[in-house]
C-alpha cells in the first residue's frame, strides 16, 4: 500500500484549526503531525509515495453529502445522474461520500427495493456511498423489514407526507414507521410537507390557468411545510422516534424545529443550497430566450423556493448558526430542461422536481465563509462532520484523524471558482443547464483525495469508476 | 527536551472518538497516530523518554476551568484556596488551566488590580492561568483601561448586576461597558442577579429573624436572576456587545438565553456542578452535629441552589444538551466552615458566598455521562473545549492536536472516586469540609499531563509550585 | 300579551354588575330601570302580571349551550335525549338556548341532513335553539350547499380531524371547507384530533388487551390534540377562515391557541366542565359495585379527559381567565351505561363517547366564580354572552338589554345545588347515572324565563314541550 | 331635579348594540328602554324636560381618559393646560371623565402632593375627575402613605424606571412599592423605560452634536422599554402586585405583556394614539417655515414615537385588537411650542416631553372603527368601559346602565371632524399648536352630556367651570 502526506496546510475541524500534516497510510489516516515533515529525526515527506502541498491552504475532510437522488425515478422521468455521473461531478466538488436513497413504494418489498439501489450503484461510483430507505409504502411487511435494515448498514429511512399516490404516507403510517424508528434507533427523516393539501391548492391553481413554473411555489405556502413540521414533531415526540427533516426552507418550519430543540426533543434539520441562495421572486423573474418565462422550471424543487421579501433565506443562514439546522445537503436530484423538465411546459404540476447541487455544495457553502455567513469551523461541521455524526459514519468519516478513512479535500482560499453551464463554462453533473448559472465563489477545491487516493488534482480527473464502496452506517451519533 | 507518548487510549474529542496514541515533544504535542507506537518503521514507544499507558482509558484534553476565585478578598475574608493550593487541587481534578478573576472596585485602577492578581498567582500555579478582569466601578478611567485589557492578555471581563456598594454596576454603567466590548471584541461575563431587589428582600427576611443559611437562596428569587438575565441581554444586543452569563442556575434564565439565541443573538451561558447536582430543598434539610441547620452554609453560593421541585436541576441538565449552555466551570470559591463560613451564623448575608469545586469538576461532570445525562464527547466539549473557543484559547489548549500545549488527562472509565473530606477521605482544596460529601464517581483521573510533564499520576502529585504559566489570551472564537 | 317584572335583583353582564329590574313585555326586554320598581310616577310592579323577585339574588341572561348533541346517532346508538328531554333539562339548568348540531355524512346532502335536524327538534323543544351543520362529507356538493346555509339561518358548521370513517375530513377536504369558511363567513368549528393516529393506538391497546375504559383516554394522547389544532390552525391562516376549535382539554392545545390569538390570528376555542373539573386519574381510579372498573365508562368523551399531574385542568381554568378559551360548551352528548355505554364492555373503543351536562354547566362554572376561579362577570360572558356574540345571537340572547329576548336567570348565591342521579337525588336529563355525581353547587338556580314566560320557579317546571322555537342565526361578530 | 331622554340611537356598549333610549333623572340613569319613548302607557318624551335626538346616531359612555396631566411641573415648566382649560377640552371631545396624576416627589409627602393636586383641581373641571398618585420618592414614608391612599379615594400608584433624579424609583424602590400594591390591592402604573440606560445614550448623542428633536427617540431604544416592561413584570410577579404599563409603544415590550399574560398573570397596558398614528420616521421629516427641523419638537413624548419601518404602530393596534393591550389614554401633557418646547432648541434633552391629546381621543379612536381596525364595541370597551373597570369606576362610569352617572356621547358617524390649529382650524386645548394637525375624522361628536346636563351641543359648550367632582374611586375590578 502507498502512502501520502498533505504538508503545509491548515487542518479544519468542527471546532478550530491546526498547522499540520497528514499522513495516509494505504486508504487510512495514519497521523496527524506537526507541520515541517519531521518525527523524531524522521523525514516524512521524503519517505511517502506521494506527498499533496497544501500550503497556504486549508485540508478538511471530504464533503458528505447526506440527501442525493441519483437515477431517482420521479415524474414519469429519471433524475438525469447516474451513480457514475453523480458521484464524479460530487468528487470534482470535494464530496467524497454520498448517502443516496434507496426506494420502497407501495407493494413493493423493502428488501427489492434496496437489492436494486445497490445494483445501480454497485462498481459505478467515483467516491464511497451509503443509502437511506426511502419507506413508499408503510405495511405490515415493510414495517417488519425496516427492523432488518441496520443489519445491511441502512440506519435511516425516510417518509413523505407529501406526494400523495407516490412516496404519501398518511399519519397512522408515519405513527407506526416512528414507532419502529424509537425500538430501532433508525433515524427517521421526513419530507415534511402537507401533500393533500398542496395538491388542491396546486390543482386550483392549474385549474385556474395558471401553470406557469412559479406557481408550483406558490402551491406549496409554507404554512404547509411549517405545518407537516410540527406535525412530525409532535408524532416523534409521542412515540419517542429520533426526526430529521430534510430540505427545511421555511423559517416558520425552522422556528418549530427551534421550540423543539428547545424543549430538549431529539430534532434535527437540513437545509440545502437553493434555499439560503435563491427565492421565489427570482424563479417569479427567471427568463431565456429559449425558454421564456418556463426558465423558471429549473428551479422547481420541493420544499420550493421561498420569498426573500419573507426573510426565509436570511433566517436559514442565521438557523445555521444558531444550530436549529445542523447540516447542508443538496437533495441532488437532477433533470435536463430538454426531455424533462419541459414535461411540465403545459403545467406546472409535470415538471419533475429537483435541482442539481451535488458538485457545488462546497463550494456554495464555502462562499458563506467568505461572507461573514458562518465560520471556517461551521463550515466543516455543517457539510462533513455532522454528517457523519448524524448518519453513523464518524471515525471513518467527517473528520481529519487516525483511524479515518483517508478523505480530504486541500481547499484553496486564494482560488476561484465560476459556476455554471453555458458561455464556456462547464460542469461534470449530466445535466443541460446549471441552476447555479453565473454563481462566483472564492475558492476552489484545489486536490480531492478519497480512501487515500488523489483523485482529483490540478483541474484533472484522476480516479475511477468504481473506486466508491457501500458504507454500512451504523446508528446516529444523536440518539441519546 | 524530553518526548512522551500516551499510547493505548482513546482520544475523546468534542465530537467524537479515536483510537490513537499521542506524542508529545516538548511542552507541545507533535502527532495524533494511529495506535501501535510505529510510524513508517519508528518504534516510537520505544524511542520517547516516557510511555503513559493509556490502555482501555480515555485520553481528552486537559480540562479548563474558567471561572475560578482563588484568594478573593469577599465578604470580609478570603476565598482559602491561593493560587498554589487551588491550581495544585484543580491538577489532582485533570483541570490543567484555569481562567481566575483578576479584580478591580470601584476607586482603583484597572492596571493596579490586574498587577495585584499576577502577583497572586506568578510563581504558586500547578497549572496554566489566565485572567478575567473583574469591573467593579465603571467610571472614564476603567473604561479607557479596558480598551488595553486584550493588550494584556486579557479578552474577558466581568460585571455584576448584585452586590450593590461592592462590585455592583448600575445599568448606565453596564451600558457603558458593553459598549466597549462591542467596540474591542472583549466579552462581557455578566453575573446576573438583580442585587437591588435581593438586599431588600434579605434584609426584610432578616429583620424577620429569618438568619439560616437557606434564606439566602430565597432571597435570591428565580425571578431575579431571570429578570436581570434578560436587562443583560437586550442591553448586549443594544450595543452590539457579546455576552457570557456566568453561574446560570434558574430555569428562566435559561429560558431568556434560549431565546436570544434563537433569534441569532451572541449570547452564552455557563453554569456549574452545584447547580446541577445539588438544590434549596437539600439545603433546607442540612444538617450536622458540628454545626446543626448551619451545616446549610456550606451550600451558600450565589447564584444559590435552586429548588428541586421546580425543576431547575433538570432543566440545567437539558440546556446543557440544547447547548442552551455551553460550558460548566466551578466558580470555585472556598470556604472553611470554621472563621469564614461562620461569620454568618448570626445571619446569613454575612456567610461568605462560595463553594469548593476545582478539584471536582471533571468527576462529576463524567458521572453525567455515565447515567446518560450528556454523552462522552459533550463532556470534553463542555469542560474543555467550548472554554478554549469561548475564550481565546483554542489551539493552545482544549484539543489534542498537533501544536497544541501538551495538557491531557488519562481517565479510566473503570476506576472510582469517592469525593469528600470527613471519615477517613481528604481532598487537596484548602478547606475544612466537602460541598461534595459523598458523591461517588464512576470513573478516576488516572494521569495528568500539563504541558509535556506528568504532573498526576498513580495517586502522587508530580508537579511542582510555578510550573504554571499564565496565558495570554486572544478573542472569543465565538465573536462571529 | 303580558308583562313580568324582575324586580329587586343584582343584574350582571360579562363587564359588571347593576342594582336594576328588569321589565319584559310579552316575549322581549322592555327595558332595564333602577330600582325599586318607580318610573316617572309609575309603580311598575303594581303594573306588570308578574313579578318575579330577585331580592339577593343575580339576574343574569339566559344561559346559551353552544355544543349539545340530542338525538345524536354515534357509535351503533342515539344519545339517549331527545330534542324534549334534553332542553328541558337545559331549562332546569338556567340555560335557555342550545345550539345544537345537525348532520351530513358522506354521501349525504347537507340539506337533508339539516332538514332531519330541523324534524327531530321542531315542536319538542323547551327551550329556543339554533342548529350547527356538521359536514362529515366534503365534496362538490356538500361545498356547493354550504354556501346556502346562512340563508337557513346557520352560520356555522363543524368538521372532524377525528373518527376516520365517520365523519373525519382528511386535510384536502378541510382546506376546501375552510375555504368556503373565508369566503362566506361561516364560522369553522373543529374536532381537532388526529384521528388516524388515534386509531393506530387504540388497536394497538385493544390488541394488546388493554381493554378498559381509560385506555380510551391512552389512546387520545394530549400530542395528537395540540397537532391537530396546530394543524386546524394552519390551513385557517392560509384559507383566512374563521376557526373555533371545540372541546379543548389539552394545555398544550390551549397554548397553540395562545400562540394563534398573540399573533392577531381569528382563532378562538371552547372547553367543558368535564376538562375543568375531570382528570384520567379519576377515570383510572373509578369504580362502583354494578360496574367494576367498567364505572369510568360514563368519563368516556373525545376529547378525553386529561392526567391532573399534567396540569391540564389547572391550565383550562387559567385560560378561560386569559381569554385563550372565550366559552363554555357541555359537548352534551349522553348515554346510559345500560344498554349504551356497555356496548364497549369488552372494548372500550364501543363505548359511546359522550357525558350528559346540559342541566349543570350553569352550576358548574358559578362553582367557579365560588372557588375564586373566575369572576361573576366572567360567569356571564364564559356561558352566555360570548356564545351569543360568537354565533350571531348577541341582541336576542346573551344580554339583558331593551329589545333582547325575555330570556333571564334568577341565580341565588345563598341556595345550594347537589348534582346526582342515585341515593334519593334525581336530574332531569334521560341518563340512568350522572356524570357528576355528587358535585356540591354553593349556589342555585331559583327561576328561568324563556322569550317571557317562566319555565322553571320554586323547583317547578312551568314550560311546554314546544315552546322554544329555532334561531335564525347571523355571521359571528368576532370576525372583523 | 331634571329628566333627560336620549332617544332614538343605538346605545353601544362593550359588548354589543342595543337600538334604545337612555332615561336620565337627575345626575343618575334611571332606565335604558325599548326605543320610541312609551313605557306601559307612559309617553316618555313628552314626560322629561330635555329630549336629546340621537336618531340615526351612538349614544356611548362618555370617554374616561385615564391618562392626563393637568399643570404637570415638568423640565422646568408646566403642562400648558390647567385643570379649567384641559377639562373643558376633554368635554369637547367626549370625554366625560378623566384621571389625572397627584405627585409626590423625593422628600415630600405624599399627603402633600395630594392635596396639592386637590386644590389645583377643585372648582375647575368641566367633568368628573379622579387622581392616580404619583410616587417619586419611595422611602418609609411614602410607603406608610401608601397604605391610605384606599382612604382617599385613590386606588392605583404610578411609578417611574426613567428620569433618574426627577421621579425615579430604582429597584429596591420598585419592590417595596410593589409589596405595598400587592398587601393592599393598589393598582402599580409603570412608565417602564430604563431611564439610567437611555440618559447615557442621551448623553453621548448630545456629546456628539446630534440635538435635533428626533434623536430623543433614538436615545429612547425600544431595547430600554422592552427591557424595563419586562423587569416590571418580574417584580410584580415576584411581590404578586397587579401592574399596569402606561404608554406602551414598543413591539416586543406587548410581546412581553402578551408572554406574561398567557401565563395568567395580572399584568396590564395602555397605549395612546400618538403610538397608533405617528411615527419617528415622521419626526425625523417634520420642517415648518416657522421652526425649521425643531417642528418635530411637538412630537417629543416618552416613550418616544417609534419606527413605523419596525412595525411598532400596526402592531399596537394588533394588540388592542388581540387584547394584549386593554386600553387607550393620551398621556395628555400639553405644551406649547413658544417658551416650552423651545427651551430645547439646542439640545433635545431640554425639550418638554408630552403631547396634548385629551379633546382628541374619542375621535382618533372611533377613525379606527372607520379604517377596520377595530370594532365599535371595541372602541367603547377601550375609551370607557375598560377604563372604569380598570380603576374602580365601573357601575358609576364606563357603561350605559340605571345607577350609572348619567355620562353620555352622541356620536354620530355620517359627521366629520377636522382636528388642527392653524389654517382657521381651532382647538380648546391650550396650546399654540397641535400635534394632530390635519387629521380627519369620519365622525363627530355631537353631544355630551355629563351627570345629566348637556354640557356639550350643537357645537356649543354649555357648561361651567366646577360641574366637575372629584372621584372616589374603588379597587380594580381585574384584581383576581
Amino acid at each position: 500500500m502507498s502512502t501520502t502526506l498533505i504538508t503545509g496546510g491548515t487542518v479544519v475541524s468542527a471546532t478550530g484549526r491546526a498547522e499540520a500534516d497528514v499522513l495516509i497510510d494505504g486508504a487510512t489516516i495514519a497521523a496527524v503531525l506537526a507541520p515541517g515533515s519531521q518525527l523524531l529525526g524522521t523525514d516524512l515527506a521524503a519517505s511517502v509515495d506521494t506527498v499533496v502541498d497544501a500550503t497556504g491552504k486549508y485540508v478538511i475532510p471530504g464533503g458528505i453529502d447526506a440527501h442525493t437522488h441519483m437515477e431517482l425515478p420521479f415524474g414519469g422521468t429519471n433524475a438525469s445522474d447516474t451513480f457514475e455521473t453523480g458521484t464524479r461531478a460530487a468528487a470534482w466538488g470535494g464530496t467524497t461520500t454520498i448517502i443516496d436513497f434507496a426506494v420502497q413504494r407501495y407493494g413493493e418489498r423493502v428488501q427489492d427495493g434496496l437489492a436494486a439501489w445497490h445494483a445501480k450503484a454497485e462498481g459505478e461510483c467515483a467516491i464511497d456511498y451509503g443509502f437511506h430507505q426511502i419507506i413508499g409504502g408503510i405495511d405490515d411487511d415493510s414495517l417488519a423489514a425496516m427492523r432488518g435494515l441496520l443489519d445491511e448498514g441502512i440506519s435511516s429511512f425516510k417518509l413523505f407526507m407529501a406526494y400523495p399516490g407516490v412516496f404519501y404516507s398518511d399519519d397512522a403510517q408515519v405513527l407506526k414507521a416512528m414507532q419502529v424508528s424509537a425500538e430501532t434507533g433508525l433515524l427517521t427523516m421526513m419530507h415534511a410537507e402537507n401533500g393533500p393539501a398542496i395538491d388542491v391548492l396546486a390543482a386550483q391553481l392549474a385549474d385556474a390557468g395558471k401553470i406557469a413554473p412559479s406557481y408550483h411555489g406558490v402551491a406549496r405556502a409554507w404554512q404547509l411545510e411549517e405545518e407537516a413540521t410540527h406535525r412530525a414533531i409532535m408524532i416523534a415526540n409521542l412515540t419517542g422516534a429520533p426526526l430529521y427533516v430534510v430540505h427545511v426552507s421555511a423559517k416558520q418550519a425552522v422556528e418549530q424545529l427551534a421550540a423543539a430543540r428547545d424543549k430538549g426533543w431529539n430534532v434535527f434539520g437540513e437545509t440545502c443550497p437553493q434555499y439560503l441562495y435563491l427565492s421565489l421572486e427570482e424563479q417569479l423573474g427567471a427568463f431565456s430566450a429559449e425558454w421564456g418565462q418556463f426558465e423558471g422550471a429549473k428551479w422547481v424543487c420541493s420544499t420550493p423556493l421561498r420569498s426573500r421579501a419573507e426573510g426565509h433565506q436570511d433566517h436559514m443562514w442565521q438557523a445555521l448558526r444558531t444550530n436549529d439546522l445542523q447540516m447542508v445537503s443538496t437533495d441532488h436530484c437532477p433533470f435536463c430542461m430538454k426531455g424533462q423538465k419541459d414535461l411540465g411546459l403545459a403545467d406546472f404540476r409535470a415538471i419533475p422536481n429537483g435541482i442539481g447541487s451535488v458538485e457545488h455544495r462546497m463550494d456554495l457553502m464555502y462562499q458563506g465563509v467568505v461572507t461573514g455567513r458562518i465560520t471556517l469551523e461551521r463550515w466543516v461541521e455543517l457539510t462533513s462532520t455532522t454528517p457523519a455524526r448524524m448518519f453513523g459514519l464518524y471515525g471513518r468519516k467527517g473528520v481529519i484523524q487516525p483511524g479515518a478513512d483517508g478523505d480530504a479535500v486541500v481547499y484553496d482560499p486564494s482560488g476561484h471558482t465560476s459556476i455554471g453551464y453555458g458561455d464556456g463554462r462547464t460542469h461534470h453533473m449530466n445535466m443541460d443547464h446549471s441552476a447555479w448559472e453565473g454563481f462566483e465563489i472564492d475558492g476552489h477545491v484545489d486536490t480531492v483525495v478519497s480512501r487515500g487516493r488523489v483523485i482529483v488534482d490540478a483541474g484533472r480527473y484522476l480516479g475511477s469508476k468504481g473506486d466508491g464502496r457501500f458504507l454500512r452506517r451504523g446508528l446516529s451519533q444523536y440518539l441519546v
